[in-house]
């Protein structure tokens, strides 16, 4: 899975003049990469020639091609021939290799159905259509219709429509004096992960949920629609994990930060308290058109409405269904797929991508799978040629991602000693390919890193690199949308990589541990998300037809290991880390001053002054930090270089509070989280974010103080590095 | 006609405590009237009661009946039956009354056509269907679909699909590579007022073009549809003017600003620049879906798709049509109906609306006739209680503003030097009610005027008055849309009326004679504009089934007129003016601003300075006007009354330039005028925002100094008014 919002983003129009960003990327060329000596750069030349020179489009195209020759969900034979399959290529391509199994609390359907009982008795389909030119489509080895972690039952019940089933739609619908309490809630997938869906309708008393893709969101609305175009046709569906992803992720039988080893404390599944207790099921929008279309009660608010041909009502009356969840579920194997390239410091770099589909999964995970491997076959062709890393490599081929990002937690949760102290960072790549716009999200020490590569990997259809075009989209997006001072000089534009929230696999490694991680990848049209047709013939028609973006993302990946394994001082820069929080604060802060507006004498007045105080703080010693670095660096000191590298690696590691973020205590990091409410989209400084929109002055108090605590550490330890000689 | 956008705006919902509104009510209640002293607000309450008290529903929901009898279209016999019966219904309140004839250049149609002939020859319909149970939809004396002012020919070509079909619209279809060049122009309607549609297809050499409304804009898809609610249905059209409105409104055979009076001189229809030479239709959206679904071509961008259960191609190819339109064009006979309460001075005041309607018109314009109807006759009857009013009124009751404000205009001009004047304000009411939400724009030293008057008027549904409703509501709409500055105290709320832009009556007065004017009534949701279904059963089922915002609307008008008659000042109040001008100017610098952002080196950066300070120095000079108003009605000084009642009454005339505005003489005003290329809205410092979007600094810095000269004219004006003992 992966933050489905981002990918639309993505897809961004620019205006920004071209000329400007490849001048800008020229003339950061002469300058080494983050961390590097003049030497070491030069010495590594040739090596990087070769991890551009390896990934070819023809590659990528035959590992995509077995990769998702039949759908394969974790927990299944078909997912453990797939591992079987990325570990021989691993040790084909000349790298050590490890399968670490797992057994997790998963659930497969035994049987499902839906019957509209009213306006009149049909069985639903819970399957999509075949599409003949499409041999993946036949749906040979697909589940039907099912979630993740969804619940066994059955329900019925009157049919309530709640918009994105958020907690403010819940409140809107009880303004207009109706509840989900004893219905079905039908709701439409889009902005909060959709296990949170469940969660609100379930705590609003409905007895099941029904969650179905809506045509404004990734149908028609969006572009033609499968088999004609990229987006999503009437019988398909999405399906997924309902997993309580906000509160914590991985395996549910195993909560607290365990890993699943053998003879771990498991729970059963009445003990766990981040899976439904109500039975869901997606559903397609040519059949929750039956249901919308006849519901009676009253019109929707305008911005409920979605994009099929008539005016939505909410109900109740109208619609009515019977619904039937029969689920096999209990603990079942998995495989990590560890790859490595031995370094001679102890610290160490990770590359990760899932692999585990709820169908074939051409994009959603295998192209990254895909991207992968050429990476990795590229990393290997330099061993060969020589090349000695610094830091160790480890690439992750993770399982059972879709559950709950399940694979990759219990891997950290099981490593949790060694990454805290020696991982530099995680690049994850999940979905590699929808289209050609790049984009990146990361921790803001990383953001070097990535404008470094991506300035290096040519554009394969506009010539000239990726780089540029990227920053000059994402600029194009700042000038339209960041506020005017018209007071002071308009400020410059300072690119960011978007913040992290979850959704997939970097989640432990940044939220739990302190892991600097990075999410990234091409990005364009895509409405087939958890379908059937998220499958070869979508991929090699319309999301790289030549393969030459997962070329692009090969090198990238490739060449950002290469980078961060060989620098000489950990890749880790500070200079805009201040830049980003202080943006981040700022959005709160307008947030407060926003409502303040409407609640007169109420209003919600904190105090900021501490926090914009440590931020500050941390802007300056993170420059300093930098500077400190590169002083380091010019004097070519190398005894110092392990120091500072182990010293910059405990910066991010700073921000973590034990405790975790309130009533969520997986989450140790105070200055990103996802959403509580959200689960895929980012809540910077997530405890604030909480107390602002429950008004909570005294936990806005308390929260500001592990905030300023949390920020005081990192730039406690900036100095620490500052000081090194 | 009327804006159409701002309906939809005065449907927003609030969340701002009733409670705050009500104290400012009641705090403001003791002080007197603007521009009233103590002994003349005290003298006059029983009279304000009698407004109040008058108006009834029952009497609304009579003269509304009688007023949508039938479709009464400009220049016909079934418009000069209205006409009359307007006039008696004036004389019958005790009012004197002038029937005022122009003969002006109108088209009605003879025959018109449309014919698809590719996918398949089928003849598309330009009636809309017949609902049994309203007698109105039968289209009994309905002309069948044609444009006010549309040329007559035939054209056959393929269809371009361009969106709004705005400027920018048509540069996006040439970026794909595609013109509208040779083609029928399919657009949508929605944006910018349908003659500049037609103007833009034009411009860039389509043969014809087909206006049809999408259920994205005013059908299914917000909300349900007629009549099963009170949105636009398949069927249904919207018809309308294709006057190139921005350029010059009036009758198209008398230009220049002068009025067609018997013997003008008449320029004929080739000669003629603000109607279009090519013939173009209004459709609805089930004949253009027929067409708009088998559309080849691009994918169109995103932000183009529509309402329709489909992908939307741009083409050309798969639709071509053949069109044919011949109209009956020539010198028509049109009646404004005046009717007259002779005032002490010689000073006026008008209320207006128009009468001639494209179908029953029940809601525009016929619930502004039904409310000012009622204001008449509590006007009449204040008169029979002993009232006299200080200022002379005048209630106009306009006739073919449908083809381009054209009797108001030639009136306006036909009256030029009396209204230049002695004119004080003129109220509009055009639309009186489509629901419940009261929204009022007008210019902003009538700002305290309205306030005034709707604060008195009852909420007939939520009780207490109107006025604090609509605040709350101004409010919340701008706590959610205001910048916030962080880096200061956040801005108080200032209320101030929305900017007036076209498509009504107020237009000749504020644009061309620099009277100042509003236009207000009740908003809901309201999708058969200009269709057949604008009818009584509309009315008496979804927009005011109990018309009881008829009677609010009569009493808010009767109210404000009486004020603005009896006042012992004329009530101009300037203290907000310059608040209203920093607006618009910040306006125009953030544009700015953003757009630098993008352009680097070649950044259109103009110099505020000049009009920043001319801004000022009318903030402070609007103050002390104010100030000085409020002294003398203190004193009590009746000899200096007319005095400064004819002084504040040149302010508003001091922003006029002899010249207009660039291209377009016509419209005086320098500080506010319909957009170029919007029409119905507004661009506040028109030759500013114009020159900005052309990236013309030259043209800046000329307008810049012709504003800069206007806003100073005003500020002396207000000085001199200062000065008055």
């Amino acid at each position: 899975m992966r933050e489905l919002r981002r990918l639309s983003a993505l897809t961004l129009l620019t205006t920004f003049p071209l000329a400007q960003s490849l001048a800008l990327a020229q003339s950061a060329a002469p300058k080494p990469p983050a961390g590097y000596t003049r030497a070491t750069a030069d010495a590594n030349a040739a090596f990087e020639k070769v991890l551009l020179d390896t990934p070819t489009p023809e590659n990528a195209r035959r590992w995509l091609f077995q990769l998702t020759e039949e759908p394969h969900v974790a927990g299944t034979p078909a997912e453990k021939k797939v591992a079987d399959w990325v570990n021989a290529k691993f040790k084909e391509f000349g790298l050590e290799t490890e399968m670490v199994k797992y057994d997790v609390f998963l659930n497969h359907p035994k049987s499902v159905s839906l019957k509209m009982v009213e306006p009149k008795v049909e069985e639903l389909s819970l399957m999509e259509d075949n599409i003949p030119q499409d041999k993946d489509s036949t749906s040979r080895g697909q589940f039907p219709a099912f979630h993740g972690y969804g619940a066994s039952g059955k329900a019925n019940g009157q049919i309530v429509y709640v918009n994105y089933g958020s907690p403010a739609d819940h409140e809107r619908l009880k303004s207009m004096g109706i509840s989900v309490e004893g219905k079905i809630a039908l709701v439409k997938y889009g902005g909060a992960f959709r296990g949170l869906k469940v969660k609100e309708a379930q705590d609003h008393g409905a007895v099941g949920v029904l969650i179905y893709s809506d045509p404004a969101d990734d149908g028609y609305m969006r572009g033609d629609i499968y088999p004609d175009g990229p987006m999503r046709p009437p019988s398909s569906l999405q399906r997924g994990s309902v997993q309580f992803l906000s509160l914590q992720p991985g395996d549910p039988s195993t909560p607290g930060g365990l890993p699943s080893t053998a003879g771990a404390k498991r729970i059963g599944r009445d003990q766990m308290t981040n899976v439904p207790k109500i039975p869901s099921l997606p559903i397609s929008y040519r059949e929750a058109e039956k249901l919308l279309r006849n519901l009676g009660g009253p019109r929707v608010p305008n911005d409920w409405q979605g994009g099929l041909p008539f005016s939505y009502h909410v109900g109740p009356g109208g619609a009515a269904v019977e619904m039937d969840v029969q689920m096999d579920e209990g603990l079942k194997p998995i495989y990590d797929v560890i790859a490595k390239i031995p370094g001679t410091s102890d610290q160490v770099v990770l590359v990760g991508n899932h692999r585990d589909a709820w169908t074939p999964g051409a994009v959603d995970p295998n192209s990254g799978t895909a991207a992968m491997l050429e990476a990795a076959r590229a990393l290997g062709a330099a061993v060969k040629a020589g090349w000695k890393p610094r830091r160790t490599i480890l690439l992750c081929s993770w399982d059972a991602e879709e559950y709950g990002l399940v694979g990759s937690t219990e891997w950290a949760e099981d490593n949790a000693a060694m990454l805290s102290s020696k991982a530099v960072a995680y690049f994850n790549m999940d979905v590699a390919v929808t289209g050609p716009n790049f984009g990146s999200g990361g921790t803001p020490s990383l953001r070097d890193a990535v404008r470094e590569a991506i300035h290096m990997v040519p554009e394969p259809r506009k010539g000239g690199m990726v780089g540029p075009v990227w920053e000059q989209r994402s600029r194009a997006a700042w000038a339209a949308a960041a506020p005017v001072n018209l007071d002071a000089k308009d400020p410059a534009f300072e690119l960011q990589l978007g913040r992290l929230g979850s959704g997939s696999d970097y989640t432990a490694f940044i939220d739990h541990l302190g892991v600097p991680s990075t999410d990234g990848g091409f990005g364009g049209d895509y409405g087939v998300y958890h379908s059937v047709y998220d499958n070869f013939y979508w991929m090699s028609h319309f999301g790289d037809p030549e393969f030459i973006y997962h070329q692009a993302a090969a090198r990238y990946l490739g060449l950002i290991a290469f980078r961060t394994a060989t620098a000489d001082v950990a890749p880790l820069r500070f200079s805009n880390y201040g830049a980003a929080m202080k943006e981040d604060l700022d959005e709160i802060r307008t947030d407060v001053a926003r409502r303040a507006r409407t609640a007169g004498a109420n209003a919600f007045a904190p105090d900021f002054s501490a926090l914009l105080k440590a931020v500050s703080d941390l802007d300056a010693a993170g420059r300093a930090a930098d500077a400190a670095t590169d002083a380091l660096l010019a004097k070519g000191d190398a005894a110092a270089f392990a120091k500072m590298s182990d010293a910059l690696n405990q910066v991010e590691r700073a921000f973590l509070n034990k405790d975790g973020l309130p009533g969520r205590p997986w989450f140790k990091h105070q200055l990103i989280g996802p959403g509580l409410t959200t689960g895929y989209a980012p809540w910077p400084l997530p405890a604030l974010r909480e107390a602002v929109e429950k008004k909570d002055k005294a936990m806005f108090d308390t929260e500001a103080k592990r905030v300023v605590a949390a920020l005081d550490a990192g730039t406690a330890k900036l100095k620490e590095a500052t000081a090194i000689r």
